[in-house]
């Protein structure tokens, strides 16, 4: 596999730009804290609460960060995304916002509130049966047929630096409050998210460990990180944390991952419900599947977090009512 | 009634000072905005998001600007308060971060999270069979006989100003957006919180129109305003609304809300239980039903809000996870 060119790696000052870029468009999310959680898990938790951003996901950071700095003449051809649904609902709403026609290509599988979301802010919806390299092939496709300018979900340095801003707010705010985070743990996936906060918690905070969390069979960044080498998987169809069914890091994503994480874990689907009964009880948020997936792995004690801070990530809240009633009820 | 004196009505002032005090201890809490909430509500739509408040309401603003003034003599002896539940886990977390002894009364009926959350908070809970002025009576002389301090849930002036700091932060970061808000709507119980709301955006934004919103039944603001003083009703017991079921308005809360509101509106349980969904779908925040009533008074049409300006308070979010997943899913 060719390993990415050192120009492709964003830098912290490209996050502090986006960070500029995003001002006014993005919501700063507040970074929560609840006496009875921290109870619970045992040490002084702080969540980014990213399901409070704009489309309900981290993912406007990195799509705004990119199609703000489309040129006219890309703008008149409007944009193309691949996703599971929260890139396609970011990349639908700022292609709205920048005045640019969306198309966006999603699983058949996605939960139907992503689906119904992407309609809702202005995107056309191709839902594709197949897995997810046939969905990208025929997205790849269809963006050159009809010129379009294909927004990438993760392995672009725009999208990556954008990502970053969460977790140059976290360093902010945690910084304010006078902490010094011991670990960090960060959903993963295809890896935008977590190699944009690496790179901001490297920054201000060389001395945290930072850490993946991916769901069981979905674990690409934990072989890949354990091989050196980018590992591509065959996951099982149909992921319950649909946001992260990913097969492969990017090559971007993984060289910043490869050099900054202090590892990964994995969790499964039953301590990601019982992640989300957790947010639900303790911070009054909806954390999609996907999302939850780091308070899971401290909750589930798959991290080393007695008596330390410790920051999260919550990725997101786009979540079908019942998959969510089921969550936080346990299914009675 | 006797009217209270002039001394008993909090300032601009106190406001202020209270939100000096509740620097670090209580949360900022976010205004949210949505797009798809916004195309929902038809008008440009602020929720103040106090589900996010440390222990799930507002309340830990009134209790924490009270527990906080209290002497070593008075710290010592403990306090004790009634409470429908959101106050009581206030006064709870409060008294703890105080380093004082609680006691709280709540009714048999309060949800079951709101009981578990008192205790974890460190409070002993005395559960009261019967209705809400017999409970007020048990309370009021469990304190004289245990020689407590009373924190009362809303008539009184350092309450008031404590809850004030929701309206004082609402008006700061509507001023920050460049934001003039047409129209301000909140939860009304006892009226704590809607007397502080009030005083503070009546400072700040003069021109603004006041409304307080109560659940269908439990309208004894409403019929006062039409009265012209206050009134008490005999409401129907175990109200869905749960943290709204105080039948009389306070003395000063009145005094006050009599003079700056522009009027009341009143809710349908089914209303609300669309508001609860809404904020799941859109906000991505568990609503409780008393939190919800303000959202509810929007998106039902109970005021003319088409392409204006309107700022709510979404007031807390304790809620049992049956009763919150009955209300998403439309009893499915």
């Amino acid at each position: 596999m060719s390993e990415p060119a050192h120009a492709d790696i964003p830098t912290f000052d490209d996050i502090l730009d986006a960070a500029e870029r995003l001002r006014g468009v993005a919501v700063r999310s507040p970074l929560l804290q609840a006496p009875l959680l921290d109870a619970l898990a045992g040490c002084r938790l702080l969540v980014k609460a990213e399901m409070l951003q704009r489309t309900g996901s981290f993912k406007l950071r990195g799509a705004w960060n990119r199609i703000s700095r489309l040129n006219d003449a890309e703008k008149a051809r409007g944009v193309l995304c691949y996703s599971s649904g929260n890139h396609a609902q970011a990349v639908a709403h700022a292609a709205t916002v920048a005045g640019v026609s969306a198309t966006v290509v999603m699983p058949a599988t996605a939960p139907k509130l992503k689906v119904a979301r992407c309609r809702a802010f202005g995107a056309t919806v191709i839902q594709h049966e197949g897995d997810r390299r046939s969905m990208v092939a025929r997205a790849e496709a269809m963006a050159r047929a009809e010129n379009r300018v294909l927004v990438p979900p993760f392995d672009d340095p725009f999208v990556i630096a954008g990502q970053g801003t969460v977790g140059l707010e976290m360093a902010e705010d945690l910084a304010a409050r006078g902490l010094v985070p011991d670990a960090v743990l960060v959903p993963c996936s295809g890896g935008g998210l977590m190699a944009g906060v690496a790179l901001a918690i490297r920054q201000r905070f060389p001395e945290a460990a930072i850490y993946a969390v991916e769901p069981e069979r979905y674990d690409d960044t934990a072989r890949s990180l354990a091989a050196g080498e980018r590992v591509a998987i065959t996951p099982p169809p149909n992921p319950f944390c649909d946001a992260l069914g990913v097969p492969e890091p990017g090559a971007i994503t993984f060289a910043i991952n490869r050099a900054l994480l202090a590892g990964s874990v994995t969790v499964s689907d039953d301590e990601v419900r019982r992640a989300m009964a957790a947010g639900f009880e303790h911070l009054k948020v909806v954390i999609e599947p996907g999302g939850a997936v780091a308070l899971a792995a401290v909750l589930s004690g798959k991290v080393a977090v007695e008596g330390r801070t410790v920051a999260i990530v919550a990725s997101g809240g786009n979540v079908d009512a019942a998959t969510f009633a089921e969550a936080i009820t346990g299914g009675a």
